[in-house]
């Protein structure tokens, strides 16, 4: 597949892990599993030839041809021409499969052999020659680890019987990078703190998780800023732990901050309800009429509408709408979606006018 | 009439300037024209004595009941005790004149005999006993000097049948400070110019302003603050012109700002309309659904929808319902309109629920 079609076909909906539903779904917005594996026989990406990364391609199109779970899926390679007069910035296709959370920021600014499977509404996806030769990610919508990490065991299985991987009995998975080595596992959470970064609370967070050796990060992964009050939480370790001891260990962890949010929620609705009203109303109708906004805005308007859903404040939306709204905001999606490449003010007046599209009152009827 | 029943009838109400109609009525608030009289043979207010204030009241009142023109006019001395608890603040009653622009700062802030009258849905208004025995004004809708200055005469003329003014050949009338000697008279208009504030053009109009010898002034006048692009716009000589002449230079020095005013506001709309129907938008957004709101702030957010409805880009609103919000979500309207004194934080939610109230889409139909 053409990685116009796909983009075409990704315009149409949206990520069935943003649902805005499953368990915690007023603070989780989503759970991650993502696996590491390299080709026995083949050497990493950063060694290989062009042809052995071809290679790659090919072996794992086999593989996820003939897994049942990935059947369907749909395979692209990212071979991107650049705009000329644009060598700075990666394509804007390749910008809109980031924000889609279908790519890494690395893969994203790099040229060359490398390949996406999309499958089941993007809930999983799978990165061809990104650092290690197969990265596989399912998506979970809410707070799902132990039932993302089933989904994902399966998957991996699953290329297996075709693929063989690149494993030491002595240090489990190989991958390019030490960090990853055993399991090749990351289990990340997407978190909503408002009352946190409200109540100041998020260094004291950072060390907790910190201790328990979890990194905390924004919203697109390794060195992405926080936006719209959003965290990352993923394990650190890889090596000397069980998958299933990650899962746990990564879940404990999550259930103490969803509970010193919710405590926090608690006390700013005891204390400070008036104050949290208005910050969530005034959101609400910034986003209705402003005619222009920048995506880091956005984001921070969204997290006080989606506060507000919560804690039935802002009862005419719902969270799938404002998740929505977070990824068709985003500038690849706003320029795919209207067909041509624009500069910063007009991506903020048309940001602005599918804020007010998606949340207006009229369109409210039909939408929402 | 006690005071109390007076702002009881005040609060039903707004002053006829206040409809936002009248010559000029997108960009000139309202016009103003005072004279400052004193009455022959009692010593000027300062040096006066308890009973000679009490004098300067009746006298005066005697002359009100045979004006024509005042007929009907409701006098009320402003002897209103302090509570106990509040020695710092004015009383909210003198407080409230004060936003309704019927006494001076000064005369909010002082005890002692002092006494108003009020006529016409408050277009006529005489302060006694403030810095001189009498100061009457009167206020029109718009751009209108030229009648203001007529009408004002007219109440002059009517009450020098009864009082005999302190008038010298040589200077004119005399007054308490010498710089209202001469004619006694301040001509202002009150303008909004959110162009000139927007482009940074204010010091320049402040200097053309002083060289024509007017003075530029925030919305209460003397010593008070600009707030929501609100300027005041005033004579500074009494003495060595004619009233004609101090109507006729003032009014050349307003036509000149408004022009000013006029052609930046078209600039604007030719260059930056997107940013400026963001911020009438935001504006309009931020009234109808804030839940706390300081008076600064209301005031900055109004100015946006004002110009905004000149600019035809906030049509659901109009100039009455503007100019009726900025004077009844002042502190004391709303305190006296709530019946008691409350704190900053309520008065801020109640400021915030009036503008919602009187902007608010249900309350439109029925007030707008």
């Amino acid at each position: 597949m053409e990685v116009k079609e796909l983009i075409g076909h990704l315009l149409g909906g949206l990520g069935s892990w943003l649902a805005g539903d499953g368990p915690e779904s007023g603070i989780v917005l989503s759970t991650r599993v993502r696996l590491a594996r390299n080709i026995a026989g083949l050497p990493f990406w950063h060694r290989a030839t062009r042809e052995q990364r071809r290679n790659v391609i090919e072996t794992a199109r086999a593989a996820v041809g003939r897994s049942p779970s990935l059947g369907g899926a749909s395979i692209c390679t990212l071979e991107i021409p650049r705009e000329v007069e644009d060598k700075e910035r990666p394509p804007l296709e390749r910008q809109f499969l980031l924000e889609r959370h279908l790519i890494s920021r690395e893969m994203a600014a790099r040229d060359g052999e490398s390949a996406i499977v999309v499958h089941s509404g993007e809930s999983v996806s799978i990165m061809l020659n990104e650092e290690d030769h197969i990265r596989m990610q399912v998506l979970g919508s809410g707070f799902c680890l132990e039932d993302t990490w089933r989904r994902i065991d399966g998957v991996d299985d699953e290329l297996n019987q075709t693929v063989e991987y690149a494993f030491s009995p002595r240090w489990g998975y190989l991958t390019a990078c030490p960090t990853n080595v055993g399991t090749g596992m990351r289990a990340s959470v997407m978190l909503h703190l408002p009352a946190q970064v409200t109540a100041k609370r998020v260094p004291s967070l950072l060390q907790n998780a910190a201790r328990s050796n979890c990194a905390v990060r924004g919203m697109y992964g390794e060195g992405s800023n926080v936006v719209g009050d959003f965290f990352q939480v993923s394990n650190q370790a890889t090596l000397g732990q069980s998958e299933e001891e990650i899962i746990e260990t990564t879940d404990r962890i999550v259930r103490d901050i969803i509970s010193e949010e919710m405590q926090t929620r608690e006390e700013m609705l005891k204390h400070n309800r008036r104050q949290l009203e208005d910050r969530v109303c005034r959101a609400v109708g910034t986003l209705e009429n402003a005619r222009l906004m920048g995506t880091e805005e956005l984001m921070q308007q969204l997290s006080w509408v989606r506060l507000g859903v919560c804690l039935r404040m802002a009862p005419r939306y719902s969270i799938a709408t404002i998740n929505r709204l977070m990824i068709e905001a985003q500038p690849a999606h706003i320029q795919l979606r209207g067909g041509r490449t624009v500069g910063p003010l007009e991506r903020d007046a048309m940001r602005a006018d599918l804020a007010r599209a998606l949340l207006g009152k009229k369109e409210m009827q039909q939408d929402v």
